[in-house]
């Protein structure tokens, strides 16, 4: 599903939270805590999906290493892992199909089509839909061509790089706009999310050298800028 | 986290459930429908984690395209999606690492090292670390090698090239034996899982031609043998 509905209902839809009351800092090796992490990518579990109980705890099940949400009525374990976002970088002779997003977040900025893996998806699956959803363009997948984690919210991008298959595309619900850029056109300041500046990035200099190695790497949170420091 | 150690806690977990009264065909297209998807990889959320309640629909949101289970007294969305499985592939000369599992699924069959990605981590940084769990071994992540979408169970498998680092490795918990196999001695018979027979072919293919490039590819259910389908 596009990642920006998500989003917006997620955003709508949290009910209140004890969440800020909670310590940051799980223990990994403690084999019991009730304080779970409150980062964006763990959310708080307050009752349990299977029995109901609110007696939820955040502790190390036995056998396992990490501290997760435990149910103390009925011992469900409740995992929780990284996200897929899967997309492509769809090519047109000398130019590339971005979006103009039409929704929350980074509404107005330009992307390359891409969203939540779905449950019963394949990766390619995935990249095809969300650029269907999208730009209303239909692609010829080909290699992947970046896999980027973002540890700091739990998700991993994978983006493909593909061919559009014909000129008849246009903005689906989510986006304002979609028009195809040569290099010398890409909105660089206006680039929605930092995975899709480096896969751009990438593209262009991969393209004078003739070949596209998958690239794999990491983007961790930005660090302060020292001169916004400094003015604080 | 080790998978083995979640899918043996999840069994002895699981509450009971009325999901076997569920019908198994969602609608994509409805707006509305009670009847969740009887998969392993949807599993059934009976109360609501935010508020508690029991009042579970199983429909489309606004703005949405899939079906999911929505809270209808606090109408928080409850999203479930594929969960990433990292591991590697440990070269040492012209043998590599295998791992006889101590646990189920599969227990005694021979598994490269690999589990779940968990939250906050990147997909190398998951992949030693089972590594070290699995194997006791220490290893330089080379490439990456396979990627492989399992739809059934909403699982996607990203598997690594990787130097082992020296010969001091031994069974982890979860591993009954750790050893190095040439190609001519790879027990092909008593392998744990097909992700990791296709990654064994591939990389023994790809040996002989001297170049290992990144492989995406799928594996779907396996359909029934029809000599076992005409002995029913």
């Amino acid at each position: 599903m596009p990642w920006a509905v998500r989003w917006k209902l997620w955003k709508v839809s949290q009910p209140p939270t004890k969440a800020t009351s909670f310590v940051s800092e799980p223990s990994h090796t403690a084999t019991t805590c009730h304080h779970p992490p409150m980062v964006s990518s763990t959310p708080t579990i307050r009752f349990c999906s299977a029995c109901g109980s609110d007696r939820i705890e955040w502790r190390t099940p036995e056998g396992d290493n990490l501290p997760r949400f435990v149910c103390a009525a009925c011992a469900t374990i409740h995992y929780q892992n990284p996200k897929v976002v899967v997309g492509c970088l769809p090519e047109w002779q000398d130019k590339v199909l971005l979006c103009k997003r039409a929704i929350e977040p980074r509404l107005g900025l330009w992307t390359l089509p891409a969203g939540f893996l779905e449950n019963g998806e394949t990766v390619m699956a995935g990249a095809i839909r969300e650029t269907l959803e999208e730009a209303d363009a239909r692609v010829v997948m080909g290699d992947l061509y970046t896999m980027i984690s973002l540890p700091q919210i739990s998700q991993v991008y994978v983006m493909f790089r593909a061919a559009l298959a014909d000129l008849d595309f246009g903005p689906g619900p989510e986006s304002l706009e979609v028009r195809l850029f040569r290099e010398d056109e890409i909105p660089w300041e206006e680039l929605a999310f930092r995975t899709i500046g480096r896969t751009l990035r990438n593209y262009f200099l991969d393209r004078k050298l003739g070949r596209f190695p998958t690239r794999v790497s990491v983007l961790e949170r930005r660090a302060p800028r020292p001169d916004l420091a400094a003015a604080a």
